[in-house]
């Protein structure tokens, strides 16, 4: 048919171009790990990661090629992340936090062939260097050696072209269990999820908000917050530590609206305020709060402080915005304690990405969306994976659903509220127990600071529960004392079959509590 | 390499089967011509649309034909652009207002096959029956044949499979010389037209949003708002008819919070306010005003009255978003009138939208972004035309920029202000004279109630400008007095050689001056 709209490719080197024709002056601030400050802007961003797209390739990095980065949040990793994409290679980001053996199969499997890293990482950097056996430089962030890498080039090039089906990035996955799996973003992938993110009821940016990431660069695309900001010429504020302090002073210095964030860090900064007393910023408005659920009572202090959090699920392979608090029609008409059961659910699907439930013994059962029936939660999309790097075959199943691990109950309006791990489930006698009703349970009682439920063999009922649990200190219930407690709480066949007491739960590298080492250190019964 | 994300191709039945799913009860309210007020949502929308696919299909409509429309806003015709683009058609939404023999033009070059009409225009369509060609089926919106229609089909059918570049709705410009020509949106270029109009500073929908969109749903997209409404779960108000009260009746009955429509929609509101005492409705928050310049008085009156206004620019050829206002970092300490100057100006270029003034005489010569060098002014993007409907050749230049028509100028932050139309402008003596300017300075006079310049040849000069003026009731200024009250406001050179005295401007269909039919008549001098 004659007639027709402009061919545009979806390349991500269109954003920061948009940025520094159209937001050339929007700063970007870095708080150092040494403390200094330090500001540039999107023109200036541009210039750098142009000029780093020609050392790039002077250094022999050719068109999808691997470039690792063991960094905190700043500038230069900003420069780095568009300076690769633009060269047409994959910036691959390593989570500096995880186990040494996690690192080296990583760099080796997405056989990364530049590595820039942190000063803070160094050590971890010598350490690792024996095992890495493709990383042919290591440059330094903030050392000057970056500095010296972008002197001998003057940015005056063109990005190197590359279709919109074309890897822009790399992010591993951290399981708890097996080795960490490759997402492999593509450009198309991103600009739709940057795209999407824009909405007012993702991050809502405006040419005049300020936001600090608080969610590190190596974290899945930082949620997409690099990509939405510049689209808008929103002002990124990046610290490379993530002291409350440090947080809280460059909040209120740069004036920032947005933060977006784990639990953890809020935790954190409650922490310093109730110690010190201080306030919450005053420009702050909204908090995006991912990666694990917040407590309702974090919520609730926000609203109190006026501060509207929103809650967002996703994960390394949803790029990551899979759901988000999108607040309902008579949400003015809910008291406080309405609003918070509301944000504790994990929100609802933005455009573009689909969620299920179906039943955890028959997937091809898609239950229905009755805020009761819990199931195995499914999500697809644009922007969700369809196959790990170097994988030989799919993730996916029929029709593109990825099964995300997660067990989750869908309300009528649509919005989901995750329950439980499909690992961590326990199966016993042909039911299903869910290990966090069982743990949340137990944490009730007034002896328990933790606990943890999981699954070990048995002969006849195939699985049954059993409890790990920390005491508070100075307390010292019995595991009679707690099953006595779960008894009028949980179903008689959930009751633990042993409780057994720890000093303190294992973890994994990303701070989870590892049911795996459980199961494993208590599967003798 | 391996690893990817998932397939998803960007085709715009996607969007009512998101929010059917997602949103499947969310209200579309429509307020009928006869007074009437119907309520349906989202699942039965899509409902009703996959009958009306059905329903085209049995007809003998096939992928990629036309189905035209020739109706205000309301359900029904909503129903028929998500029937007809998720049956793989084109449709066609043609503007009712135009001359008779634009419109027989308009259906017949464009082929259209079935007709979708409002009652209303039941003598226009029984006038021009016998000059369209190709219009096989005529269907009623508001008789009961529409119904009727769609009563044999179940809605039990998939979505006519389509490529995402496949065109999915057509809309004829109607320039002020020649014929029409015919903008052929695509499926993709349509989806990211919407999704980036989801962004806060252009529509910036939430799922509890509420707009009546004023501006008809003829009319290029009707901005995209009746794809970003679906997409984010949006209430939708449609009124068949415009009146100053029934548009502000239902904005207080159905809590709209949002509405987009010409400046003259605000004019005969503000007229209305001013008649009746009543005041505007509590929740209306956000208004976008397009299609004309909004007077400064009207922005202001907007902003006293806790309404935020936004001022946008497009046209067919953009789908139609090109620029809007985004507010400025120091917007807060800007004073009200500083506030009104800035949203006068057209706005800035979203992410996906390009802009640049080019030298009148030398297009391949960039101006400046200061503020004060005036161009051509040129735009491109994935929602820009690239070839109108059936021509046999782009009409876009080098790099695909497309050549507005308007001239303007763009200001160091980006923003940009139209100062004239290319075609209005006079050259003379090598040099440019805005007619904008010159009409402007001419409204100046106390006796002026309107004026127009335009240019006339002139063997000399080439051009020489020539006023026409509309004189106020009971005032009679000469050619004299008017030359003489220009004579310190413009250069000598600008004066015009001639003063025209009409009792009324010729008009075009869509209600601008006609200075081609005022070069016309006054070419002879």
């Amino acid at each position: 048919m004659l007639g027709r709209m402009q061919d545009w490719d979806m390349v991500m080197s269109r954003v920061i171009d948009h940025a520094a024709r159209e937001h050339a002056d929007r700063e970007i601030v870095t708080r150092w790990a040494d403390g200094r400050t330090t500001r540039t802007n999107y023109a200036a961003i541009r210039h750098d990661a142009k000029r780093l797209s020609q050392a790039l390739r002077a250094l022999g990095v050719n068109k999808g090629d691997r470039v690792g980065t063991l960094a905190m949040n700043h500038a230069n990793h900003l420069v780095a992340w568009y300076g690769v994409v633009g060269a047409g290679a994959v910036a691959h980001t390593i989570n500096p936090r995880l186990f040494d053996d996690q690192l080296i199969f990583i760099a080796n499997h997405a056989e990364d062939r530049i590595l820039f890293y942190d000063a803070a990482f160094a050590p971890l950097v010598e350490r690792l260097k024996p095992h890495w056996h493709g990383i042919e430089h290591y440059i330094c962030f903030d050392d000057g050696a970056f500095e010296t890498l972008l002197a001998g080039h003057d940015g005056d090039c063109d990005w190197t072209p590359v279709d919109e089906r074309d890897p822009c990035m790399l992010c591993y996955t951290s399981g708890t269990t097996g080795d960490p799996k490759g997402v492999l973003y593509e450009h198309r992938s991103n600009m739709l999820h940057s795209m999407a993110g824009l909405q007012s009821s993702i991050f809502g940016f405006e040419a005049r908000s300020v936001v600090l990431p608080v969610v590190p660069l190596f974290h899945a695309n930082a949620w997409g917050l690099p990509w939405a900001a510049p689209m808008t010429g929103t002002k990124l504020v990046f610290s490379a530590v993530n002291e409350a302090a440090v947080l809280l002073d460059l909040m209120e210095q740069e004036g920032v609206d947005m933060t977006a964030g784990v639990p953890t860090v809020w935790m954190a900064i409650f922490a310093y305020l109730d110690e010190t007393g201080r306030s919450l910023p005053e420009r702050l408005a909204r908090v995006i709060i991912g990666g694990a659920a917040p407590p309702s009572a974090m919520i609730r202090r926000l609203i109190d402080a006026g501060i509207e959090p929103a809650h967002a699920w996703g994960m390394t392979e949803t790029s990551p915005v899979g759901t988000v608090t999108m607040l309902p029609v008579d949400w003015e008409k809910l008291d406080v304690g309405q609003q918070v059961v509301y944000k504790s659910r994990q929100g609802k699907a933005p455009f573009g990405v689909e969620i299920r439930c179906v039943d955890l013994d028959d997937p091809s059962l898609e239950l229905p969306r009755d805020g009761k029936t819990s199931g195995a939660l499914q999500v697809r999309g644009p922007w969700v994976v369809r196959r790990y790097f170097k994988a030989e075959e799919d993730c996916t199943g029929p029709d593109q659903w990825f099964e995300t691990g997660d067990v989750a109950v869908i309300h009528p309006d649509g919005s989901l509220q995750l329950t439980d791990r499909t690992k961590d489930l326990i199966k016993s006698g042909g039911e299903w127990i869910s290990s966090v009703e069982l743990e949340n349970a137990a944490a009730g009682h007034p002896g328990v600071a933790e606990a943890a439920a999981f699954g070990v063999p048995d002969a006849k009922w195939t699985e049954r529960p059993v409890l790990a649990v920390v005491r508070k200190s100075g307390q010292s219930p019995t595991a009679e004392d707690i099953l006595r407690f779960l008894s009028d709480k949980v179903a008689k066949w959930w009751l633990p079959d042993a409780v057994h007491f720890l000093d303190e739960l294992p973890h994994t590298a990303t701070g989870k509590v590892s049911k795996k080492t459980l199961r494993e250190q208590f599967a003798g019964g």
